[in-house]
């Protein structure tokens, strides 16, 4: 998907919302685990979810690290997540939340896994990728047409006080990871993310990247504040994509859960949608 | 595998030498691939290089984008291979090369995936971790009993230069790095990727850790000094995992492959015997 198709959707849906299929199988509802094998548990769980939320949302973000954890099996549901998206036939954005980045030769493998045919290899539309050993691991992943890099910038977490605000010649780095991986890429096929947890932040964020889609982690259960996000972070594309997680996919444990899920979203677009009829 | 054992290893096999398992499917030999599926060429390669440099090395690190460039099959070789290893039944540390780190409980599972039972998932020795989102991100692998984080510090690729030797109050990234996860885990569970690419950062890198072990990837194909690495690199314990992937697995694409590869194992081996006969 493109940044036009992309802003297309933004304003005929009237949301950035994004969910986060960060589908833990611990967490989803017995009854969907029930006389299922976790791989099929997982995918039955996040097509409820998908249904429900679909009308709210522009896109999917399932997190790796969920996938992974469960082995073979956890791919696979991953995969079959993915085509049931694609299966839907109408527009929606896809991230690979996978935080990958290696040597140059490497990342184009890494590049390949996520931007797949579909069948064998998930067709994601973008994958997160980590700055820290710079340009030519990121640029692999830039050279596929129509697919994009989210790269972290500033992280919702503790610990990116750590490293990202450590400033230097009153730069501060990930004032640093913005200016320099302008350079690699362009608002057309890099996006960033920009934890939600400090929307202060936003107006230095887009001093730097005004035009520039940013995907917001940490509204909702990180708590983050929606509405300071739209305000300091929204450009003429729209250009954010703030992301909630277990806040919708887990809004309840019971049998309402895909019904919970529906009215978490809705919530949150309706605020999104209040916003952008104020334009 | 802990600290003890691993100094073991590296004076009863007079060795360092970690090989990597950056078995790329295209490079493996034609009469590997001839008759077997992806995954069984992957695994037969893997073995009869596994095979070939055993005796010469002390650790094996495949990197996960080639596995998982392969989709579900790579997966699958990946865990067939790590089992051949253990199925051997002698001290050999594993190292997964897949530079992760996400939010403290995504990074939870991260590691759930690699530090397994060996059955689904893979037991591993030790992940590579990136640093950029800071002290919660990488906690969550420490917490593994016997296992390791491989803290990226200095990386061996040119886009290093972008953001690890920035320096701030005089200090650079990667030092930083390196200062500030020493208050994470002790040299009992970290160690760091340090490129051999720049070899007289090494001093730098043992005034902050001398007591950790090391990881450098670059030496062979890379172009990395193996001897300038020794020198600067050793302490006590060794403390040193000196990595070729490409130099000793594609040594040769021909029939002999597994013999160029033990050649290859073998010729850095005993310059690795050589600086420690002379200790």
């Amino acid at each position: 998907m493109n940044k036009q198709q992309l802003t297309e959707t933004v304003f005929a849906k009237k949301s950035v919302l994004c969910v986060g299929l960060d589908s833990e199988l611990s967490k989803i509802p017995a009854h969907i685990r029930e006389g299922r094998s976790a791989e099929d548990a997982i995918v039955a769980f996040n097509e409820a979810i998908i249904d429900a939320t679909w009308k709210y949302t522009i896109a999917y973000k399932p997190n790796l690290a969920f996938y992974e954890a469960m082995g073979l099996a956890g791919m696979s549901a991953l995969v079959r997540t993915v085509q049931y998206i694609r299966s839907k036939k109408e527009p929606m954005f896809i991230i690979a939340d996978a935080k990958r980045a290696d040597i140059g030769n490497t990342s184009r493998l890494y590049a390949s896994a996520f931007f797949g045919d579909g069948k064998t290899a998930p067709d994601f539309d973008a994958v997160t990728v980590a700055p820290y050993m710079g340009k030519d691991s990121v640029s692999p992943f830039l050279s596929f047409e129509g697919k994009w890099v989210v790269l972290l910038a500033l992280t919702s977490n503790p610990g990116a006080d750590d490293f990202q605000l450590t400033s230097a010649d009153g730069v501060q780095l990930f004032e640093r990871v913005l200016a320099k991986s302008k350079e690699w890429g362009s608002d057309e096929n890099m996006m960033y993310v920009v934890g939600a947890t400090r929307a202060e932040m936003l107006k230095k964020v887009r001093m730097i990247v005004p035009d520039n889609f940013l995907l917001i982690p940490g509204v909702g259960a990180q708590g983050g504040d929606l509405n300071e996000v739209l305000k300091n972070g929204w450009n003429k594309s729209g250009g954010l994509l703030i992301n909630a997680s277990r806040s919708i996919i887990f809004a309840s444990s019971g049998m309402d859960f895909a019904e919970a899920a529906a009215a978490e979203a809705g919530r949150m677009q309706s605020e999104m949608a209040q916003f952008i009829n104020q334009l």
